[in-house]
């Protein structure tokens, strides 16, 4: 009788995720002693959110996509939000989860919702290695509810920096048979269709993800994992420096009352 | 006289982490399309905090520091809290930071505390390789504030798994003149001097960081790093599987009043 | 040319909510010292989300509608997870936001969600005073979503206890004048045409702020103000008990682990 | 045996706080069907932190250091951030965590330590109703740690506009004997110490607070409860304008990059 409550508390905590026992920390089955060493924490998230080892190419990709997305610049609310919170006398931690906190659908989502928009795609292709007409029904279906395609365009970079070598890397991958290349397809009709828009670092992450399979909200979970580098870089230098509760604009400048 | 107001208000967000120009998003002064490929994000945070790149040995540390931090079990607030919030219709990110927002000076600070009593016990020695007077001295003085000190021992672990391989890591990078040894001396030393207490994983990878160089406050910022994995796999475990509103225990059990 | 820069970095900023100068602090054009004595903290909430101060039968509706949702129970996540985050040696206020965090669609959308069932099936009716059709068609549609409607029904409480009086201050509103009613009209045609489930919290506090005026998402807004009480009062117990780094059950209880 | 684990479970999640049965919720032992139609929110606040409802003239003291706190400009990072995240994605409870999270020791705590301030000196001046000694060896051991004293001195407002009247309803309680008067007391004779410095906001909150019998932790608390109305508002008014991706400063000003 003991067990049965014992267990149901017990399975109400349930996970495949990590078992602990005195002496015993495994990860996905894992000793955790054997992934200190030779694992990098990209390999480890891997495992933690797949059960399984990544290769080596497969890590490469994942690399870049995160280094990709670890800061692009002081004027993101996720950078600026940690900053400001760095001042006001909290923890370091804190921080950083006052700026992993704002990065929402808008802020962060892009990435989830292209991977969405390649995934819809390539369902709509099936076994058709054509995409066109796909690539029409799928941009228009989406145009309807906005004028802007996730991933695509950039209101500050005419052209984002790291599109190119993002794409080189899938293609180089995709030669090499790490990966199959749908996704890399999938994102240069769409860019295609709407030339001459750009694809942006949310449309070059989705292809990534895309073609290593995760599913389109870990899109948005390991561009968080990826910020929160340049999160704790931006916060730990405010929190350095010392500086006491930092508002968004110098106290001089008074902001506009509109009644 | 526009330029002072402009400058003024551009020098309140100035930094030193990131530049951005329309096409060009610059990292510590690296263009980032060059961290693209051959770059983890390991390797990235390590440029981002310090403006400079890690060597490959540097960056096998503080891997193993960082993967040894991942996830300890489901009882850990941090991962605990993610997962209830993943259940309650917020966003993958707010249940991120949900999770990291607990990581305070008692769940996430341990590291850094520890830092802080391997630094003082080495200023105290000085140029003295003997530490056992400074071993004492530091011992002493915290054992005033509390009987326990940050690092050592564990509720749970008779000896922490994460140790030896930890250890181990050091020894052979000390032994290869990638780092100094005198964090793992300063360890070592109060262990012997607690004795039969071990190190725990906190004590481990203080000596990590403090052989590679960071300040106390990182030990908490780049646990919170590490651990920001184990929260994301949790939470979208959690998620995936679509459970609503989990509560602390099954509705079953009803809490005690205590009035 | 300075002021252009000026007033567009002050315009950024804009906003109709308060204004502050030296010696200054004005509330939706009302000097702060006007405020101080007379007003409470419900009034405050009125005038700054509205514009204009409530009488004195509109802050009974509203304080009542607050009050019933300040805590109902150590199992709510808010409640749960606010208690974690105090243990883990974070500041009062993270501890509070910890629990204000996960207060998401499910936790406490329910609300909001309601009352725009409401305020569609007020929208069908239009001016006929007959609900009957409108109820029908709403209730039709939102089962095509989901066979529970936010608002009705309970997991745990056969008949929610704050129902009934929230509702009789309601209809003693409608009779003095106070509020017209359409809104509790709804609200009841709504729990008849679904009989036997009883409207629960979230469906009589959706019926409160319909009557008031307040706006669908306002309704999780306010669910917040109202919440953060209970937050508050439990973080500070368990503060102040000094327990340290509590996880969801006690650790002698192991989760199951289900590779 | 199956009760003492249920009873373990129980007794973990045990609170004075509130009680939950089917068709049951009392807060304090108080069924909360009392409570709704005469009871403010702030009077709830007070029954569920301290366990005893209070009279009119308590409550009419804690609105006024309540509401005192809601808003003092957008300036403040508690606000801004909180737009900041409003126009991110996330959800409005999302939002208003955010801006609570900042809410740390120095852009929440100063209330906390100004009460802390005066509870020292009124322990040094014993039963001597001349505070003079008392007074000038508080104000010196504070400032060794710091040349300001919290809840003293304000770098915006010369004379915070609050002060006087929160100052007169306490000086009009003492008279009426709602209170005694000690942390009045303690106040006045610290601003005529280090006078021309006056008490602001946080110094007479701290002294309704100090007369009010809660402890100094709740001073803090309380500035949340009460800036949770202002943080709601202003983070309700950036969501209704629909902005998207609020960063600190308008996008044609690029923070300086200073290596």
């Amino acid at each position: 009788m003991t067990d049965d409550v014992t267990q149901r508390v017990a399975d109400w905590w349930a996970t495949s995720v990590s078992r602990v026992e005195p002496g015993v920390i495994e990860l996905r089955g894992l000793p955790i002693q054997e992934l200190l060493g030779g694992t990098s924490l990209t390999e480890a998230a891997w495992l933690l959110l797949r059960g399984e080892r990544p290769t080596a190419r497969q890590v490469q990709l994942l690399d870049a996509a995160l280094v990709g997305s670890v800061d692009h610049g002081p004027h993101a609310p996720s950078i600026a939000v940690a900053r400001m919170a760095a001042t006001c006398g909290v923890g370091l931690n804190n921080a950083i989860a006052s700026g992993v906190n704002v990065m929402g659908d808008v802020h962060g989502g892009a990435g989830q919702q292209c991977l969405e928009l390649y995934s819809e795609l390539l369902d709509g292709a099936g076994d058709d290695p054509d995409l066109t007409a796909a690539t029409r029904a799928t941009v228009a279906r989406w145009r309807e509810r906005s004028k802007y395609l996730p991933g695509f365009g950039h209101r500050f970079h005419p052209r984002d920096p790291r599109r190119d070598p993002l794409l080189g890397l899938v293609r180089r991958a995709v030669d090499d048979g790490v990966v199959e290349g749908r996704f890399l397809a999938a994102g240069l009709a769409v860019e295609a269709a709407i030339a001459p828009v750009p694809m942006n670092i949310d449309g070059a992450t989705a292809v990534i993800y895309g073609e290593l399979g995760f599913p389109a909200p870990l899109a948005r979970g390991l561009f968080v994992l990826g910020r929160t580098v340049g999160v704790l870089a931006h916060a730990w230098e405010e929190m350095r420096e010392g500086r006491r509760i930092k508002g968004p604009i110098p106290p001089e400048i008074r902001p506009t009352y509109r009644p």
